[in-house]
């Protein structure tokens, strides 16, 4: 049966492929197209998914956790036969979770479900309490007199929908970005907004924010979808609603790193393809989605060319540390390597639901470069995109500066059920959907390569 | 398209319970007929579950929020018109939760989620750490020599299914409420179960359960599904697995109550309907499914008989105090009134998805009543079912003792998803699964009325 709709689905996309003028002239490599394929069977992506979250668990960013990810990831990657297995270090303020609740005192005593957002100021053992004002929006919080919100709690709610392509995280993410610092400005004691996520599970969901230069720190926590509307439904009473927080977290700085592995090119001196995810997760989950899959995918994706054979330019893995807390491990990266050129940069930091979208920004002059990347890719029912955009998150600061990538956009319409939450677990992960991630990736690998030859038989000795 | 939906759920359920030879000859009572028809558009029963969820919130048996549920119930109740509303309290030990963590310690530390069941022992502050034996199913805990779980942390996993009528709650419930007394009796410092639940979400499914007399209690705790699942997976791995639990809790006396409301009938000698559901809640979450909208639907299809007239016979209300923790409330009815004679008794008390099928047990003088109430229901998509079974929990020792009985069965296909969780919040009511509960009720009571007599208008006074 899996076999049959999966064949179905190849001809099916191979039909509209062809039915596009301009990807009707692209020959796909056979050499791809059989990586590709095979692909499909991969077993080294889920192995690194499961071992990850498995044998480390939670690893938040420049704590021991982590470096028993890096750690692990580095037996994990020489194992599997990487060359140059490297950690490239690097020192981070660090922000760690501490216990946390929230109740309502007035009228209608209960407790809800709460997690601080990252770098939210810490309530102190003994809480605060103080009275609630809701707004439906960011704007109306911005829009208020200070007088509404001074020495109160904000409460601010939203309408994120659910989308394909992740697009409603950028100006829904508001309330969790600019609320804590707007919330300060006006005078609030404290801020909690309605979880940045599309499910309706008791589980909050957390993500970094950071105060602006000069704001005051106030305690900033997300409340689960299900306790965000009863707040709403208690506020909606008209009676005045006294809430009382407590958000416990610690500041310092601590260490993360960069796990960097590579399959050599025949020609060390053409610039490398470089291909990741973060190896960091947040505290409350393993990180199977976010991003244990990422680097899993990356890495598999990059042992498939290195079992084919030998690629003419130098495959670059990395496993970037401290991605959620700031990009740190990108910024790192940049400092030490933006300088260098790189062939292409890919990050997988987007779950791993079928990848649906392909876009790239190669530049003008590898143009064909990219269509053959298209026409490789659509049988696996990846639709062509924009030619002038690519995405990702560590790598981010890169592409803006000009460097070349590709982005293989994966289906995000459930992925913000789970995002930053603590139900980020091995049981959200779809084998089949991953391999179709790790034939996307291979091709895409196997295309900007330059071509991958046989490794020459070793003679017997005699 | 809802209207035209039901309609041919309607003719297609009619068609099929004509094709029947028994339930042909039973013509239903038009004012059945339109009572059911008209609680398809029933509000009441969103209205009490919206309030009572909302301005109490979580409901554990014996504390003051419980107290704040029944003061709440006696105004709610007064105020829809019911008469000699009235709350019977009794005093009962109460447990109750404190702060709780697991983790594991080696050889791959992190954090799982977990719950103290009902009436586990307190770990103390300091908690207790030690070696975890895993077993596939209870039997297998059982065969275990003691030698084997001397000293140690009992995990006993499970295979609990999806049921549509919830049948694998009895057998695979076993680990929960039997474990703790098997594991302390052969030795266990503390016991932790797969939670006896369907869903994959981070939140433990909480429960009663009681050691058996003489045996030492011990700390006995649930995972969710994927944190067990991934302490089967560290097991797997075969080195030695050590665990730190931390579950706090306090145990007392407190006091509860049933409140009850009637519908007065037109003939007080004779014996009432008895219709109810369970006020308390676990202390995790709102209680919505269970059992905020059972008790809320079977007073709402009381309410409609009301609203239409004055039935034959008197119908009771009963919201039942302290059901989680062991039935408290229905044993305190039973006490009380458990000599007296019912007509027939119902409860409510199996989430709010749609009614699929009818059992009662009327007793064989009144078989044609019991088809007759079967043909009423047949409409709403509600299967004729046994005539000799009825099931509830607070009157289920009452139904044992001889009382007769009906039961409404509502499909539980997702109940374990959210049974016992911090998911059970009212976001998981579906209202016109709820509309239909109601209908089903209210068809029921109306059956067994002995008939609703409008009532006479009021003189003016001139």
């Amino acid at each position: 049966m899996k076999l049959t709709f999966l064949t179905a689905l190849l001809l099916a996309s191979a039909t509209s492929a062809a039915a596009q003028p301009q990807s009707a002239a692209v020959r796909v490599d056979p050499q791809v197209v059989a990586l590709r394929d095979a692909a499909l069977n991969d077993d080294y992506a889920w192995d690194i998914t499961e071992g990850l979250t498995t044998e480390v668990g939670q690893r938040l960013a420049g704590t021991e956790a982590e470096a028993r990810a890096r750690a692990w990831a580095v037996v994990k990657l020489r194992s599997l036969g990487f060359s140059n297995v490297r950690i490239e270090t690097f020192d981070m303020p660090i922000w760690t979770r501490g216990p946390e609740s929230a109740e309502i005192v007035g009228p209608f005593p209960q407790k809800l479900a709460i997690a601080a957002l990252g770098n939210s100021a810490s309530t102190g053992p003994q809480g605060i309490t103080g009275e609630v004002v809701g707004f439906d929006t960011l704007a109306d919080l911005e829009g208020a007199p200070d007088s509404a919100v001074r020495g109160k709690i904000v409460f601010v709610s939203h309408a994120m929908p659910r989308t394909m392509d992740g697009s409603g995280y950028g100006f829904f993410g508001g309330p969790r970005r600019q609320g804590p610092t707007i919330a300060s400005r006006k005078g609030a004691i404290a801020i909690v907004i309605r979880s940045i996520g599309t499910d309706y599970h008791r589980n909050p969901h957390t993500g970094v924010m950071t105060f602006a230069e000069g704001v005051r720190p106030i305690p900033a926590g997300a409340l689960p979808l299900p306790d965000a509307e009863q707040l709403q439904r208690i506020l909606k009473r008209g009676k005045p609603v006294t809430m009382r927080l407590t958000l416990l977290s610690e500041t310092g700085r601590g260490q993360s790193g960069n796990v960097i592995a590579e399959v050599p090119g025949r020609d060390s001196s053409l610039p490398p393809i470089l291909v990741g995810g973060h190896l960091d997760s947040w505290d409350q989950a393993t990180g199977a989605i976010d991003d244990a899959s990422g680097v899993a995918l990356a890495a598999a994706a990059a042992k498939r060319i290195m079992d084919a054979g030998r690629p003419l330019r130098t495959i670059r893995v990395v496993w970037f540390g401290a991605e959620e807390p700031g990009l740190f491990g990108g910024l790192d990266y940049q400092k030490r390597h933006g300088s260098e050129l790189h062939y292409a940069m890919a990050e997988s930091d987007f779950g791993a639901a079928r990848i649906w979208r392909v876009n790239s920004k190669l530049g003008k002059d590898r143009e064909a470069e990219a269509k053959a990347l298209q026409a490789a890719l659509a049988p696996l029912g990846i639709v062509p995109g924009a030619l002038d955009k690519a995405e990702g998150s560590d790598i981010g600061p890169m592409l803006e500066a000009g460097a070349p990538g590709v982005g293989l956009s994966q289906d995000g319409t459930y992925y913000f059920d789970l995002h930053h939450t603590p139900d980020d677990t091995l049981d959200k992960i779809d084998r089949e959907a991953l391999r179709q991630n790790v034939a996307a990736w291979t091709t895409m690998i196997a295309v900007l390569s330059g071509g991958i030859e046989p490794q020459p038989k070793r003679r017997r000795r005699r």
